[in-house]
């Protein structure tokens, strides 16, 4: 369906496919396109539509519809009416499927999954679905919804898909990348997810018709106070990495259990 | 909002909160209640409609609105126009704010939430905010979608909370209960996630006016061999009992990615 278009037919280039979260149109996409293109075959799936906080959706009950759509004047894409899971997984196990993808790119995303905010994240199912079948993958994220320079961002993301290329990455395990939003970055940490979640209520308001409406509002309470947690290490001006994977057992309450009489 | 109806004002009874992910007029919610209520007050807060499959999406760029609907000819449950997690979020946050919650169970759910399902399931994703939010959580399948006797899972929904009820359970980590879908269970294991996927593809369709869809469809693809595995367990005729926490953090790969030059 691709074939024949001008990110094809580059021999020994390394093919790599960008999804994100907040849809195909975003810029962050565009920044991040532009800098792997420099030494790798580009190929973008991704929501046709924003879809923040989805966590790992995944439509099964409805049909799912694709378009190609010219990107940037300069390549096509794939919009796919779905979750980033459903782009992923479309994308791999049918678009693409004669075409070896060697790696998976998500974002570059606008706001922090740093702590709790991985597992509500978009972002990151993107990348943790590309992982189930069988993709290195990283999510990236640009710490601010309003600082719009994707520059270092799009930078670092190119470097550790270099590394990821050369080195591969364990069955089952992702990166999940946050790159702080200043222009001086002072270095890159490997770090935990933190522990730190959300203060979180619910606005009641009243609609025009006297009906009452809940909306979500809050702030991140912030407990990491050291450099190896992710909201900590971005907070004062380092990418953190940090690798993560989708096997939720919790092993110490699994060997204490084994004596729970139930 | 819930003061003075006939579940409220058992003083010394513990206070269980009911959500799933297959809507609040399922009946694997009626069975669980009606289990529950012999020993606890029950309030139900659960999306309105069927909800599978949603992984840990929250809405945020949308208001929610609540209905309260007669359950079973017997009490008032709050119907959640949005996802499990909204469901769960809203109602300890805001609608019971004022009320001690002493435990959440999520169920009982048509359908294996084992091996890789338990990151897609809005089952689990249910007891997972529970769980964010401080509150002892359990998630309770029933491993099949056709099989609809939920004696057993409910049997063992109200044996597990009341254990729960004595003992607790660590901060960040919830249960995770598949009840298998035969008359005469065979026992109960603590098992871990198993490492089983789907072998899924996508149907390529084409609609009345000619237009190409796709539908997700597939096949558990189990290699899950030891009973020690949710997978397996459920699959010989036991109940899996699997303790999860949603710190994504892979540890090994942690340590190892100290010494990678980025």
């Amino acid at each position: 369906m691709l074939s024949g278009k001008n990110y094809t037919g580059m021999k020994n280039k390394p093919t790599i496919l960008i999804s994100n979260d907040d849809g195909i149109g975003a810029e962050g996409i565009k920044a991040l396109a532009k800098e792997i293109k420099k030494f790798a075959n580009v190929i973008v799936a991704a929501p046709h539509t924003q879809q923040s906080a989805v966590g790992h959706s995944i439509t099964m009950s409805s049909p799912i519809r694709v378009k190609e759509v010219l990107m940037f004047r300069d390549f096509y894409g794939y919009a796919v009416e779905g979750t980033p899971a459903d782009s992923v997984k479309l994308a791999v196990h049918t678009l693409l499927k004669d075409r070896k993808i060697d790696l998976l790119i998500s974002g570059i995303n606008q706001g922090a999954n740093t702590a709790i905010n991985t597992i509500y994240s978009g972002t990151v199912s993107a990348a943790t679905e590309g992982t189930i079948l069988g993709v290195p993958s990283i999510a990236v994220s640009l710490t601010s919804y309003t600082y719009t320079d994707f520059g270092n961002a799009a930078k670092f993301a190119a470097r550790i898909a270099k590394v990821i290329l050369h080195k591969g990455l364990p069955k089952g395990t992702l990166l999940n990348v946050n790159v702080p939003a200043v222009k001086k970055i002072k270095g890159v940490k490997i770090t935990k997810q933190g522990k730190s979640s959300w203060d979180d209520t619910y606005d009641i308001r009243i609609d025009p018709g006297n009906r009452k409406y809940y909306w979500l509002t809050g702030s991140m309470h912030k407990i990491d106070k050291t450099m190896d947690y992710d909201v900590k290490a971005v907070d004062e001006g380092f990418i953190s990495v940090t690798p993560i994977h989708y096997d939720l057992t919790d092993y110490n309450m699994y060997e204490e259990m084994q004596n729970w009489k139930i």
